[in-house]
């Protein structure tokens, strides 16, 4: 990619303020980008970074109070969407992989179509149907009888047992495990017998699951993850869950067996959920927070157990007063 | 599997009440069940689903108080046990993969037994004494000199070091790591030297190990997993620690080096334990509960530090109402 | 190995006192130790044992007070830091895989250095630069243009996305994810668009990574780790975190992104960091604490949110008095 200000602003129906001219090649953190280098201020917060940074272009809001001269801006409707969509045209450019390497094992009844990508070393079972354009990496693992849809990707090192239900336009991470075994056991004697967890995992359309996170297959029925639905890596989802459209969970998250989550839920790092609960929509989880019970719509919770966010707030004013009070005649 | 409730009855010694005749042919959940589908009630909590269910025959205690007609039951001692029982006949009809597939790396002085699966891609050292039975599954590391029991299963991208013993019949899950080195480091200088870690990892017979966990080796000696004890997934087990017989762990737990814990302990997802601690046996402990010193037995913990379960629910009451102590005159 | 008393303290500078001439083959902890076997005692704590163990031999420290008749002690400066140097050297006595095993994937352009090890099912993907001595274990994945430096060792199964650099006299376990995907997405409509991660992961020299934890690319520029520091298993370092020189973080903690950590923190187990935050030098961070803020250097701090560790230990003893307070008249 080489492109000028002038180009770049046509791409994005931006307004440019400054040099039109200037060459650009590539993208850059503000504090750290120097010329010829994109960048871009979303948050009023590093607003003030416009004084020093060396970057070749500026993507702002068609708002920002410019405070320095001889800094060539482009002002457009949202510039972190428009520095996504840049980003993605660079992505595009880029040459993908693509045909069947050898070694890789393809099992009995399985057909790669024509466009796909498999790796070398990779395993694809019997009877796996794959999707026009998928990319399955090399190490990866299809267990039999897995479905995976159009232009998904299964980096390399993924392992997917029998029998899952993968939809279209989905990235799977590198160690990410789909389809392993419940975590289910009846006591027996002095010990514990293995309930079999004989159920799958359905993953909806354009879902993303990070690296070494961890998607169990149900006892029976499925596990599912819905439409849009982002996880980060090191998550766990345990077997029976249901998961809403549009939720993004951050990262080492656990969410303990046949808990059912709505939609549009951010989740915060290392987060858990209890097991048998129902989450609805909306919500806004502190990281590390514990949700031992049923939360509603809309709520912004924090705390071990969750409360209301404002409320573990005050909870945490009080605590370090708590001196105070005990002094108290 | 398709047999009629009658049929069912006799298998599990039960006793039908309603229509022995209709044919069953898989297992669902209560509320998802259909026609054909067999369900069960083991908690009463779920008992008014009787009221609505579709499945053709429900599983449930003897004392069971039927309050709809035209359902056809089956009356078993323990429903959710019957209902493991059924599930393991069943997962037992299914093909088990078998044989050695091609490529894979078996080195000097290691002999699979006839009756294994080895599995494409699956790396096995030199050296290693593979149990009857045993299966390792595609893109599996064994590293030289390890032991692995009659029966065990190793599934796909399994990471096993050098000198490890597996028992028997153990199940090893996707992604888990057995016997990476301890983390232990001693200050030298500004930074610090790696302390090499020679010792080995030991399970013993019966002990299911979830996706992507983690088992370190010992700095010498071993780290040690008892018989029948299950962990789950993205689990820490640090180098040194000694676990027990019959614990359940839940996933995202982590144990610090040098730690023992005893028999029969039930931990909750999320969980941490000091290093250099002892745990004794039946206790139970909560989700994300911090265990910073020993334990005894059959204690009911909770919380950051752990307590007694109750006092957290007290002290859980009191910071509610901290404002109220606060406003006092 | 196999040298006396008298030859191991030549070896470590120490003192002989008791029997220069019994025979020591291996190493063992104070209390498992039998014939045969070399132990320590760095910690007073467990100076204790000295009365029971069954080692041939104790290191002890300079002024170790010896209440035993009968046992042989080396005295030397640092026990501990002596025995890290014995078990280096009995590790180095060890055969170490070489050559490279067939069949394995190496990419255009990739020319491995004479003195290698390439494991059997390793892929390398194109212009790989690797430097001497490298060990690149089965199944590991080395995406394009990745620069591995000299003497680095890559367990089996470590996922390496294109484009990453890692330094010299590094050792990343099995299973770790580096450069994966940052978790990037921009609100759009009812759902979320991806955020392309153009960035990289850096590693400085001399870094240890744990078994499963990942580190993601950033979004442009670099997610970096200096000089020196070492991560346990099952961490998480999210996108454009650059962490500082010898810094050692414990097993589960999670990093969010853009934060920056400086030199020579300990960081204990399941501690989880904001993003965006600003963390100084030689703190000391308790396990499961949550740092939501910016921190300077030389603090004690645990907790959630973490405080000054000591008080957080007042907080604990009210907390536990709460009851008295409340019934206060």
């Amino acid at each position: 990619m080489e492109l000028t200000a002038r180009e770049l602003a046509a791409l994005v129906d931006g307004q440019v303020e400054g040099d039109a001219d200037v060459k650009l090649h590539g993208f850059a953190k503000i504090e750290e980008a120097g010329p010829g280098e994109i960048t871009f201020i979303a948050n009023p917060k590093y607003g003030h970074y416009i004084e020093t940074t060396q970057a070749a272009v500026v993507l702002v809001n068609e708002d920002f109070p410019n405070t320095r001269e001889g800094v060539t801006l482009i002002r457009v409707k949202d510039p972190y969407s428009t520095l996504a969509h840049l980003l993605k045209l660079a992505e595009s450019s880029k040459p993908q992989p693509k045909g069947i390497e050898q070694p890789c094992h393809i099992g009995e009844g399985t057909e790669p179509p024509s466009n796909c990508y498999i790796g070398a070393f990779a395993y694809i079972g019997k009877g796996v149907s794959l999707g026009e354009g998928v990319k399955i990496y090399p190490h990866s693992y299809i267990g039999d009888g897995t479905i995976i849809g159009r232009n998904t990707v299964i980096r390399s090192g993924v392992q997917i047992y029998e029998g899952c239900r993968i939809g279209n336009d989905c990235i799977i991470h590198s160690g990410a495990v789909i389809g392993a075994d419940g975590f289910g056991f009846a006591p027996a004697g002095s010990g514990y017998d293995k309930i079999p967890q004989t159920g799958i995992v359905e993953i909806a359309d354009n879902v993303e699951i990070g690296a070494n996170t961890c998607v169990d297959r149900a006892t029976f029925g499925r596990t599912y993850i819905g439409e849009g639905t982002k996880l980060d890596n090191l998550i766990q989802v345990a077997h029976n869950v249901s998961i809403g459209k549009a939720n993004v969970f951050a990262s080492q998250t656990g969410i303990a067996g046949s808990t059912k989550i709505g939609d549009m839920n951010m989740v915060g790092g290392q987060v858990g959920f209890a097991g048998h609960i129902t989450v609805g929509d909306r919500n806004a989880i502190g990281a590390q927070s514990g949700i031992p019970n049923n939360v509603g719509d809309d709520k912004r919770l924090l705390g071990y157990p969750a409360v209301d966010a404002r409320q573990f707030a005050r909870t945490q004013v009080y605590l370090k007063k708590l001196n105070e009070l005990f002094n108290r005649k």
